[in-house]
């Protein structure tokens, strides 16, 4: 160890024993070759002795100049990676000039970032010479106070000496309004004001996202939806999404509108009734389209049905509806309906084993019938997650890797745009039925942008046509370009996205002239007892194949 | 799984119905996107039902072209990676043409080559009419031989559809001299004979060789000399190498002919002394010398100190040794000599602590006294080495990846030449000593060669100067360039080299046009009771500091 390593690891020794918060390790100016390196070892070093002290490492967060900008990003992911990705060394984004554009900033939101510390040049005098920020970095800071990434101000400059500070003259601040509590003397005063303001333009967090916050980057291990039933309370979080119930109240009418001559009596079958919200649904529709119907409930879930029977006394259903207690795929019910409903979508669509169970259920069809849903399609896209992929590998087990997980992204960007993986439709009348999918997706190189990132896995989306004829057609979707909103404009939430994970990150290197591309497979496969996934990428570097066998993760038949 | 993947998938099961030795798969012609990931998915989905069967994955090792063998090359990359580099799952070498350069075979002794397939196309006519091989390809076959690959010959063209065979018709082949045991008639005997004949012309293996057969490829974990006691056995082993002796001798001959004025008595201290062969040695040198010597022989081994004292009585060597039992760097012995000898250097040199050792026992050198050794270099190279990587992978964890060990190299290939990292001398006359050492190596695009590689760690030598004075300089090396040789032309054995394996093996690509580098960082540390390095690489890729504070690995002092 030299000098400096020395007086470092004795730096970071003191913040841990004064139980200081953070240490703010500089890596804008390790000089010399493999300065990197050479710190990240004192880090690593010192990093079990600094139980409640985070070690945040300074990179240049937003410098107005591109290539200073992948200099510090690439400085970063040698940190992290020489670290061995631990999870309390987090990047301190220093901001000394506008982003030079949203995919320069953004990517950070997908690194493991302690703070953002904007510095006073980062800011420009308007024309009554008070301090504000340029709109790019504006966007910035609202989406960092948005995703709860604390926010710093500082005169350092970013000298490489680390130390150097910018003058703020008080001639350099406009007039002094002395308010209360505020030190109206400090030089950074206005500044300081200023971020107040910004984020009091912070949209207020809507009643859903105040629900949701619990489940931010909180990873879901999938359901089982055949093997265990569902609890009530289960159902009762289900059942709160008015969108969806709204979106298949309408996609029933249609069906209804189309396939039934006015006059005629129709017939639906809900299966997977569960509480009821779709037999409602149903007879909502049945009102609205004018078209008397009856309607068949099927459900396996024995406690679920005695609140069903309930109901049919409760809200005078009468013999408009009529119950069969039993799985979908072999209960006994000699009827024959217009339209099949069914709410078994899960994030990824077919995940929780929609195909197979309406595959089982399409039997109680006309020749005619329709199922509500009519088909529904797949996506996966690249992100940058180290939050997700942290809480993965915390689990220190191969299992944990090769799980997709149900997860309210927060932390997470975007790499490039969600491409199609597979698309299922019902009824299949295919002479022999098969559900096993594969798919290769590849982002080129112009896809990917100008900025690198980190690869820590894929998001995964599902877009589903509930029904699409002549009366209309009725979409339900989590793809970010065609959510569904609710009747007040807020996005529907009985779905949160899907995470697959990959084993080991990968730097999105797009400094070179070389192009860069992330190549993508996935398979869906099912066997006699059940349904999984494998997946790998195989560009810019070739993983193992995720879950072969589904030796780690699977969904019972 | 389309018709293919499900045909493939039936014969390897078959493949492991039968018991057959290996199931050959075809990766020259997996066509359409993304054939070899679904071909190694097929593989991996099946491979723990084939308990004794391998999974032998052709590719061609050899097809005179760069581009294909580095497609070649690519592919396998892709299977292995993809099926997570199981241990059984080989590429099967087939061979259609002369290779263009050594470097194009010799980075597959470095991948898990279960047996390389010799084209009958590969074959050129000798002026008789007789099917040799070309020069590139006979050197290739006789490698092959040395490190026991398996070579078989067959008829296959390599054609795309895998079935297609040369035509090898009766006339093309010279007179039939109708020798027993051969089918005269099968027209392939003469392309046998001639590898009977290029088989028959590998060197025999050595005494040594043989001796060493067992140990080729096999993990050695590093000795603790100072916490443990060497077995008579292990000293039996050490004693062995003449040719370690024989330069020891004229070290300390040269040493005593340039410190000890003629006439005068000379002193010579061995620390470490063991079962005495370095106190031979130097009485041998003593008498070559014609310099009258008394020698302090210094053990702390009190098993080795009671084979010390029968010597002295055995051999009559009376006053002329005087047997100190204890440790160097802490017994009593109020002497001061004019040379120190000692065998403390590991196969890396510092690894089994010669420099704390030699620090501690300097204190009995005359300030005019040397040290035999008077210093020594470490060396660094990386290396493919899919079986080494394999062995350590298998003990599944950490520990075993952060750990170097000393092993005889077998099916190793040098991606490049190896470099000096840090060098001691002794005695060592810093006011401070500091034995800590740190070196960041790089090798640059030109430096590795125009192959694709796998980079599985790095091998490891030292390059010691026994002594260097006036009357002469003897060297001990393991240096593959500079390896110490033994009176009958014998490599000196004494020593194998170390191997330090990386978490992730990379593949150093070679197609594009941006330059590739490696880039290695090593360092050795030093506290109170224990010495360890830490190590990692930045380039192509940053890989994770390996064994920080030394958590998996350490020599006690």
């Amino acid at each position: 160890m030299n000098g400096n390593e020395r007086a470092l690891a004795r730096e970071l020794r003191w913040a841990g024993h004064v139980g200081a918060h953070a240490a703010i390790v500089d890596a804008t100016s390790n000089e010399g070759e493999g300065g990197d390196v050479r710190v990240a070892r004192v880090i690593l070093m010192n990093i079990d002795a600094l139980t409640h002290t985070k070690v945040w490492v300074r990179v240049l967060g937003a410098s107005g100049d591109a290539a200073t900008d992948e200099d510090a990003h690439a400085r970063w992911r040698t940190t992290d990676e020489a670290c061995g990705r631990r999870s309390n060394v987090y990047a301190l984004l220093h901001v000394v000039a506008a982003p030079i554009g949203r995919e320069w900033w953004e990517r950070w939101i997908g690194e493991r970032v302690g703070a953002c510390a904007l510095s006073v040049r980062a800011f420009v005098k308007n024309a009554r010479g008070f301090p504000v920020l340029p709109k790019e970095a504006q966007a910035m800071v609202r989406d960092m106070f948005r995703r709860n990434i604390q926010i710093m101000l500082t005169d350092w400059n970013g000298a490489p000496d680390g130390c150097a500070r910018e003058t703020i003259a008080p001639g350099d601040v406009a007039g002094d309004e002395g308010r209360v509590g505020v030190d109206s003397a400090h030089p950074m005063r206005l500044y300081w004001e200023y971020l107040v303001y910004l984020f009091r333009g912070v949209e207020p967090a809507s009643e859903q996202a105040l629900a949701e916050a619990p489940y931010r980057d909180y990873l879901q291990a999938p359901l089982q939806p055949l093997m265990d039933n569902l609890e009530s309370v289960t159902y009762e979080t289900f059942e709160k999404d008015a969108s969806k119930y709204i979106q298949y109240e309408e996609a029933v009418r249609c069906a209804l509108l189309d396939l039934v001559p006015e006059g005629d009596e129709g017939s639906v079958m809900v299966v997977g009734a569960g509480r009821g919200p779709l037999v409602r649904a149903s007879l909502r529709a049945s009102e609205r389209a004018n078209r008397n119907i009856k309607v068949c409930a099927v459900e396996k879930n024995p406690n679920a049905v005695v609140t069903l029977q309930h109901l049919v006394a409760k809200e005078g259903w009468g013999d408009r509806v009529q119950i069969f207690p039993g799985d979908m795929r072999t209960c006994a019910a000699d009827v024959r309906v217009d339209v099949l409903v069914s709410e078994l979508l899960g994030s990824f669509g077919d995940n929780e084993l929609s195909p197979e169970c309406l595959d089982g259920a399409q039997r109680f069809l006309k020749p005619t019938g329709v199922s509500v849903p009519q088909s529904y399609e797949s996506f996966v896209a690249p992100i940058a997650a180290a939050k997700l992929h942290d809480a993965v590998v915390s689990y220190k087990d191969l299992k944990s890797i090769e799980t997709p997980y149900v997860v309210k992204f927060h932390r997470v960007h975007h790499i490039a745009e969600p491409k199609s993986v597979w698309e299922f439709e019902h009824p299949n009348n295919a002479a022999r039925i098969d559900n096993e999918r594969y798919a290769r997706v590849e982002w080129s190189s112009e896809e990917l942008g100008s900025a690198s990132s980190t690869l820590h896995g894929f998001a995964a989306y599902f877009d589903a046509t509930l029904y699409d004829g002549p009366a209309g057609c009725v979409r339900c979707s989590i793809h970010p370009h065609n959510h569904t909103l609710g009747p007040t404009g807020e996005l529907m939430f009985s779905w949160f996205p899907m995470f697959f994970p990959i084993q080991t990150p990968v730097y999105i290197d797009r400094r070179g002239a070389s192009p860069t591309k992330i190549e993508f497979y996935i398979w869906r496969r099912v066997d006699a007892h059940k349904m999984w996934y494998e997946w790998t990428i195989a560009k810019p570097v070739q993983g193992h194949i995720h879950n072969p066998n589904g030796r780690s993760y699977w969904i019972g038949l």
